[in-house]
């Protein structure tokens, strides 16, 4: 079939819309209409050519929520008009890594993902000419139809509008799933938030949802304040405010120090302040932030010895097919907000117009609604 | 009254063995007769002047085991006779620290046992001239008898032989406990330690306990490993004798990383390759060495990001009354060995020749017998 799709041609370049030929699914695979998608920060960290991994010719996109058109041979999870969400980390539920219930790193397709292609080796996407075109996180949602691999898509109820549960996908999940699955703050618990992106802001509700005391949430830029506020964010703390050094000071504000910290900025100076205001004996630190490629995390051991923990967290710590469809419940329930961080919506001819509201610090989250 | 110790008068110099003066033990407090004491890195670091908070002149050692002599005004738990192991880090069952299942790190005496001193600021030693000598760790068992408060010392069973139990009071207990109370071992897990002294050995002992399957031990020396096969270790390796870098080399060997991997060396390059041969997903690197002052760790996020954890560990994560007497049974039922790593023994008088066998590498652990 044909479809439309923005393709990233080259780093540095902006996409470029147009008709793509794809082919149908193959044996455990799904075709699937992608109904909205989300611009996040790793497909402007591919686009941009800084991600030493990243491929071209591909489709970006990672963030997406539609509908199942048809499914290849073998595929019994799934079935036309299903309701799903792609999952750049599948859930194969038979690898090492998925029987192991400390991790969420399901590795079954794992080599053959990071190589732009389908689990068999090759690619469902190419140009009109004939020429291959990569798949991307293993999701391709910049691509009005794309074909994922049966074991990476969450099935999610009906009636969860596109536009706001693909950020699902991605930034909701991971913020809110470093919460619950990586760090497992219990209620009553004080935590400090660095960065208050998209990725901070669903630290902040999962926070909330936990039944966290304080929420303290670190960010030099002030205007961050009212959305983090209303996200739950107790406390606002502005570093290029703070005289002296921000550590001491966020102890003195958590009375001896965070029982969880959490990094959404990708600094590694950033992440060592979020280990060292863990709490004495028992704070840990839970690291999200993706940083540059080579730059390195650094603390003195004693920081570790006095019972400090430092973590990271991928996807939030969730196992895609069991817990997005949770999540998409929770949005539906209203124990969780979606819809104040989709701060702009445009359709597929204008997404690099939301790579641009990304650069120049304006949205939050841009959905592309196909 | 009057006791004989071994005084260190000043940094560098070799300890003094003396008669001192020892006041009785006032409200909260219990004199003891100290049987025998190990001989233990921290003292050395602290009688070196490498130790940045050492005070002198002090009675250092605080690996002890000794006998109840008389108790101060309102002590509860101990009465004279009582077998005891004086505890460095003490478990007052009453603070914000001891209330928190997740630490041992008692904070109820800690400002005052920094200075040398007991929790109402005094010290109980002083010369025969009337010149206050300080305590050192709030144990001082460089001294055939000492004052500790109620609350740092484990009452244990009777029949226990002081020689080998003093070793509980810090060896023993930090490389066991880190295995059992820090990380939290499963039975079949694979591990790699790194340091085969003291703490490497309990650590080992203590990873068999917990049914490891695999146990590596990694050191430079060669001579250490028919000890620490007799301990339990499964696999060894010397670095030396590694073509290309170490941490491939064991995560090859342990089947893609290990679950646990401990660092028993006190070297922050060391520390890095532990965290970094842990498996990716879920494991866990425990920090059991002291670096010297200012040393730093460091590793890319992207090892915490894809799930290890990084940790601490004091004491073994142990709480002193409540763990230590388990540990002295364990010992007397024969689920762990005590005696071969006892490879010296001397009197007060040669306990300079302990620090000296300790300096040539020849003495697993020297123990002092009064
Ligand atoms: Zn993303
Ligand atoms: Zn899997
Ligand atoms: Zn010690
Ligand atoms: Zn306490």
């Amino acid at each position: 079939m044909r479809t439309r799709a923005a393709v990233a041609t080259a780093a540095g370049k902006p996409l470029e819309i147009m008709e793509v030929n794809l082919d149908g699914p193959r044996a455990g695979e799904v075709l699937i209409e992608v109904k909205a998608t989300g611009i996040c920060h790793t497909d402007e960290f591919t686009l941009s050519g800084a991600d030493p991994e990243g491929l071209f010719p591909a489709i970006l996109g990672h963030e997406g929520a539609g509908v199942v058109m048809e499914v290849g041979e073998g595929v019994t999870s799934l079935k036309p008009g299903d309701h799903v969400i792609p999952l750049y980390t599948p859930e194969c539920r038979e690898c090492e890594y998925c029987l192991n219930p400390k991790t969420n790193l399901c590795q079954s397709i794992r080599t053959t993902q990071g190589q732009g292609l389908m689990p068999d080796g090759t690619s469902r996407f190419s140009t009109l000419d004939g020429d291959p075109i990569l798949h991307y996180m293993g999701c391709s949602t910049f691509s009005n139809h794309t074909v994922l691999p049966e074991i990476a898509l969450a099935k999610v109820r009906p009636d969860a509008p596109f536009d706001k549960i693909c950020y699902i996908g991605c930034g909701v999940t991971t913020g809110i799933g470093a919460v619950i699955n990586t760090a497992k703050v219990e209620i009553g618990s004080r935590a400090i938030v660095f960065g208050l992106g998209g990725i901070g802001l669903n630290v902040i509700q999962g926070l909330r949802l936990a039944g966290a005391d304080q929420i303290v949430g670190v960010d030099l830029n002030p205007d961050k304040k009212p959305m983090a506020e209303r996200f739950g964010m107790t406390d606002f703390v502005n570093p290029s405010e703070v005289e002296g050094d921000l550590v001491p000071y966020l102890v003195n504000l958590t009375k001896g120090g965070a029982d969880y910290t959490f990094d959404a900025t990708g600094n590694v100076k950033v992440m060592r302040q979020a280990l060292e205001s863990a709490h004495k004996g028992w704070g840990e630190s839970v690291i999200i932030g993706v940083a540059p490629a080579g730059a390195e995390i650094s603390t003195r051991p004693f920081q570790l010895v006095t019972g400090r923990v430092w973590r990271g967290t991928a996807f939030g710590g969730a196992r895609g097919r069991t817990d997005v469809p949770r999540i998409v419940d929770w949005y539906m329930d209203g124990k969780i907000e979606i819809d104040p961080m989709i701060t702009h919506t445009m359709g597929l001819d204008d997404i690099n117009k939301g790579f641009d509201l990304m650069h120049a610090g304006e949205s939050i989250r841009s959905v592309v609604v196909y």
